[in-house]
């Protein structure tokens, strides 16, 4: 009998039907005589409105109340489903992340799960019960409550599916899969049978919302087979998986596109070694991420023009860092906020040669202008005027194919 | 320095702003060099809600999950309060029972405590903490999470009072104190100052909600002082304490009346040995509470007639019961709905001889007649018709000096 790991987000326990659903679902994969282990999300708004509430007590609510105030939405959902369970005739329990224990390391809010004692969890399968296990939450050598951040509950699932040698990690989510490019820019957006691991981490850190970078990280560290699907339609969904496994003859699996992004340029930079530490050293001390960075050939090898980009919501704090800096000259500083940065992502690019001349014809074709671009093994990204995102995604998803 | 232990009940949570002011409540103790234990019940409102979630799951909804569904409430309100302890400045923190861990005996949903660890809250006391531990709740031997049952907050703070040897448990909670009878019922009630554990404990299990009567025995079995008092108004509240020190000129405490009693009548009823066993047996495994029971002197030595008083949810199945009693036979069964038992409360009535015959005079007086009597060392019990109840306790309000 092979063992799978069924993960099910907020939206998916949202209420007392979907709940029902979830049973149901649960059910089916013990009809089909899978040992089941279920992860659990809190009842969808439950985490959201408890943040609020703990905003509302301190602007500075302490880290480790925060945690447990968070890990007790976990409890109520698994709770209800385990109760269901029972209700429908199969044998049942909720585990709490203490009473397993599955164990910590690192900072409150922020902690990663190192070992699952597997005891109790491996009695109860032998004896045909279906664990339900509390997402997003482990206890630290103190026995305090600790949670994993944002995406938690996906990462329990990925670490329970490793420990106890799961066939598969199937995510149950409000979304039918990953696809090909966001489905509100490209109408013609489709859904992705197989991706691999490395594909879907450029699309999840380009903006994908379907999973975490760091859970499919983890998939493909531990080789866990990831298959994200919808708890409320009956299709087929996406399946994360080795490249090995998830060749096909696509070379562009997706396209991805920002909205938040800003550009900024240090016009007249005088150019002398170590200038670029000097820009980026605060602005990273300061918990800013810079992406995207381009610096001119320096014409008279006495000035330059730095260009990068960062997340909008730090330009303000970003010109301040750079204006104060007393280690760089310059001339001017400029920014624009109405950029979008557009990617192509495909391991199959690796292999096939003439991609980046097939996009930039393809922007250019439709008089589209690149002010930055940027390269990876298996990814493409350019710069470009936020009002001509929507043309780009249509015109690379048609050149790709992938209409 | 002396220990006091707080208890918080739903309502004084129920709010951001409400838990704010519990923190200022638990800070002015802290400046009065109190050392501070703090219990705190779910918010408000929210075991209701896990209540009913589980109903709609299931119409019989497994009782171990059942626990663990609703323990999830106290640990958010823990977390609250010791997050906004620590944004004042003082040295807090949250403990679920299965920290600590607070061990506890018997079934789920109605467990007791048997034995608290304290080495942790002890160190965190003497470091100057204040800990903030959920109501409710414990473990078992198998580490599952279970609970006390009604008001088991209460049961809760008494038992962390008795382990930490506090000096005093103070109730915080909605209403002012401990009333001489119902304030609705007769607007003339008075709050009443200090009340011994035995008058409590009567006027508890005859229908005053302020506490729960299991509560009040604990308290009384370890002589914990139990002051009742609002979370909301400065006033002084209700001290609960050993008749030793509540000894007042008041010679009865308190009047109570109920609203949901049925009287049952077995009318014509062969009158053998064994049969008033043979009649409550079955009611008694079917845990219909039988109150106040009467039965007539057999007249002719073959036939008596047996009266007794239920609450009135258990009617149906009382009458169901007592038909289907293939042990008994009778010529007719009759009941009444609308009765109430309105009783006098007081330890001073044991040294104070005519208070029954005083009590009897008062409601004669008012024309209001007596089906049932049912008397105790420090209390008096008559069951009348519910038309009457409001007449009845203001006559015995007045009698007996309470106004």
């Amino acid at each position: 009998m092979k063992t799978v790991v069924l993960k099910f987000g907020g939206t998916s326990v949202g209420t007392i039907e979907r709940i029902k659903k979830v049973a149901n679902i649960i059910s089916f994969y013990k009809k089909k005589r899978f040992k089941v282990i279920v992860i659990s999300s809190a009842i969808g708004g439950i985490t959201n409105d408890l943040i609020k509430k703990s905003k509302l007590i301190s602007n500075n609510f302490d880290k480790a109340e925060y945690d447990s105030l968070l890990a007790s939405g976990e409890q109520a959902a698994c709770a209800l489903i385990a109760g269901r369970l029972n209700h429908l005739g199969y044998k049942s329990r909720s585990w709490m992340a203490w009473q397993i224990p599955i164990l910590t390391k690192g900072p409150h809010n922020n902690s990663r799960i190192y070992k699952i004692k597997k005891n109790q969890i491996l009695n109860f399968i032998r004896t045909g019960g279906v664990p339900i296990i509390t997402g997003f939450q482990g206890i630290n050598d103190e026995a305090r409550i600790t949670t994993l951040g944002r995406g938690g509950s996906d990462a329990s699932a990925i670490i329970v599916a490793k420990f106890f040698k799961a066939e598969k990690c199937i995510i149950y989510t409000d979304v039918e899969g990953v696809y090909t490019t966001d489905p509100k820019i490209n109408s013609k957006a489709k859904k992705i049978d197989k991706i691999s691991y490395d594909d879907m981490l450029e699309m999840a850190s380009l903006g994908s919302k379907v999973m975490q970078p760091s859970s499919v990280q983890d998939g493909k560290l531990h080789k866990i087979d990831i298959l994200v699907r919808s708890s409320f339609k009956k299709k087929s969904g996406t399946l994360i998986t080795s490249s090995k496994n998830s060749l096909s003859n696509q070379i562009i699996t997706g396209i991805s596109s920002t909205k938040n992004d800003s550009k900024v340029t240090i016009v007249g930079v005088k150019d002398k070694p170590g200038v670029a530490a000097s820009i980026f050293k605060p602005l990273s001390l300061n918990q800013i991420n810079v992406d995207m960075v381009v610096q001119n050939i320096s014409l008279n090898g006495k000035e330059t023009d730095m260009t990068f980009t960062i997340k909008s919501e730090d330009l303000k704090k970003t010109q301040k860092i750079i204006k104060d800096n007393k280690k760089i000259s310059f001339r001017k500083l400029a920014y624009d906020k109405n950029v979008s940065k557009v990617s192509i992502i495909g391991v199959g690019m690796v292999t096939t040669p003439g991609i980046t001349y097939r996009m930039f014809q393809a922007l250019a074709e439709k008089r589209i202008n690149i002010m930055v671009i940027s390269t990876s093994e298996i990814k493409i990204s350019v710069l470009i005027s936020n009002k001509q995102t929507k043309k780009a995604v249509a015109a690379l998803h048609k050149e790709f194919k992938l209409d």
